[in-house]
């Protein structure tokens, strides 16, 4: 076994090691019945138990309330969700209001006008996108107002909800989903692709109030319909074992480490050394995401040239510390720091980058 | 380690033993990168060379044409390609016929139904299901048409593709996909759900011919078209992996089997040693299929009264047979018989049936 590598990856990325190791010593040979867990019907209580407990932990561990909400877990990752949140709840005659923040919203955008009357009434586009938008006015007859809490491109976040009235906030936070503690009662619906703090990819677990969930349409494709993954506890279909296995696992250690307000605060640790860097070297790591919105999972920043930006990425890999070139298509550097990232990960990389300061004068 | 079940569910079913196990050994710590493989980003030749094998694997061992076909990997299982066909390739004023074979085939026209102009041709109904309609004329004008290769709960199976002229057949494969070798010439799109002889749940494969991709819709949101998945090759958005890797290892073991050839024979042999003893009592185990329609990977039977179904599934489960009761909605007895069961666990299947017989006379 080699050591464990400094995984800086934006998604695939870093995952507890001790969960990896747990899935797999225990499902091999699930509960000694000579068969692995991926062999064993999930219509049976080898797999419910597992597949409630993941549910009830992400009520326990997110303080998801009961009453008022349920969580389903969905195949087709997050950006299936781009499509369902609109086909669900936008009926004839009625519209939805979304707030632009960068490549995820415009994603999310794009599918609800395919599918319905998707309204931008906010967007930092002007400024490439470097903040969050505020001070807007949401109709109160819209439907839902859209927001991204986390923009992993641009390394924005909204580090609290905007002000809607009674219009329920429908929120995409796979990015930074379980980091902070949440008002639910502002919430129609939030969602979370696994790959950041929930587990391996695959799946994506969705939040829905349940007024919301009553009212929902019956008249679209089964497995797109809300109501009927609700009503089958998310076992309307053969859903994604593995990653609902590993959820339960992730949830559990996440609970262990001291749940919402450990995770809070380790993202708050681990943003705060890297952004101390950039701020001390500002001119040479320049963060164009806005002071108050800057991102905590997602610290996007760049160098003096685009040459510096390569040799940064490459000579960190070389010195152990993989995936901190910017998103595929953008470039630039990121450094994504989810609830799995240990602290003394981000110290290497502090003490990374004032090395590489000297070395690499602009 | 327990010994190896005998297991006989329906899904998620019997996978080969030394493909989990492979793929535990090789992925906890990935090509000794420190991290596990769900840890790292699709977007590295890490996993893209095992996404690109999968693909490739599924071709080779399918033998499907790479000039006619292509083969997607998607998210949400089977069940969501009820809704994605229809949704990608009957446009307004077109219309595809179906086939109506029971429970799964229900499923798809009702999706098919919401989406657009969805005609069932010919079906078995009157009959309960227990024979595959034959015969029938097919319109010229219909996109398609849509067939349920295996229907697991009656246990009928088409043992030729429908006369259909130039109109493309849509074939849910899910239950019996790389058990016998099929004229891709007839096939506009075929799928099957991961779980019975692919890999574990959470994905379908997607088989789509060319010029139908080409036609496809592309105002429908982007998860649900099949043209965005295929131009970024199932990258669009991060994948689920597990279930890549894990294909990509099953795949590899059918190959290494003796390929479609010897999962042809296996099929023969297991079903057939199972309806030697149905048809030596076939007052005691009724098969109700149609003898010409027998599924050779669902054999399903009843006993003469439901106790003596209930006892023959539970005495089965003592004896160390797993899985043996029908659908958990519909009941009876089954034995689903997929590539990933050796030949020996169905002898003793039918060493019990013989047994069971003696000990509890009608």
């Amino acid at each position: 076994m080699s050591e464990r590598a400094i995984n800086f990856f934006p998604g695939p990325c870093t995952l507890p090691f001790e969960c990896t190791e747990k899935l797999y010593a225990e499902t091999l040979d699930y509960q000694n019945t000579g068969m692995s867990l991926w062999e064993i019907s999930h219509r049976t209580p080898y797999f419910e138990d597992i597949h409630n407990a993941a549910i009830d932990l992400m009520h326990e561990v997110f303080e998801i309330p009961k009453d008022t909400h349920r969580v389903l877990m969905l195949g087709g990752g997050g950006t299936l969700q781009f499509a369902m949140a609109p086909m669900n709840v936008i009926k004839p005659g009625q519209f939805a209001e979304f707030v632009e923040t960068g490549f995820w919203s415009i994603k999310a955008i794009e599918d609800a006008a395919r599918v319905g009357d998707a309204r931008v009434i906010a967007s930092s586009k002007d400024d490439q996108y470097h903040h969050i938008p505020k001070g807007f006015a949401v109709n109160p007859d819209a439907r839902y107002l859209w927001i991204t809490t986390n923009n992993t491109i641009v390394g924005t976040e909204y580090h609290a909800l905007p002000e809607t009235g009674d219009v329920p906030i429908f929120a995409d936070m796979s990015s930074d989903i379980l980091t902070r503690r949440v008002d639910w009662s502002r919430i129609g619906m939030a969602f979370a692709g696994m790959t950041k703090n929930l587990g391996p990819a695959g799946m994506a677990v969705v939040i829905v109030r349940k007024d919301i969930l009553e009212a929902s349409r019956t008249d679209i494709p089964a497995y797109l319909q809300y109501k009927i993954h609700d009503e089958h506890n998310s076992l309307y279909n053969t859903p994604p074992m593995f990653c609902i296995a590993y959820m339960k696992l992730f949830l559990e250690w996440t609970r262990d480490q001291g749940g919402l307000d450990a995770m809070d605060k380790n993202a708050d640790t681990r943003a705060n050394m890297v952004y101390e860097v950039i701020d001390t070297y500002a001119d040479y790591y320049q963060c164009p995401a806005a002071r108050e919105d800057r991102s905590r999972t997602s610290v996007c920043f760049q160098l003096p040239t685009a040459e510096l930006d390569k040799k940064f990425a490459a000579d960190a890999k070389a010195a152990g510390m993989w995936g901190l070139a910017g998103h595929f298509m953008f470039g630039k550097c990121r450094a994504s720091l989810y609830n799995g990232m240990p602290v003394e990960n981000v110290a290497c990389l502090v003490d990374f980058m004032h090395d590489f300061v000297k070395k690499n004068p602009a």
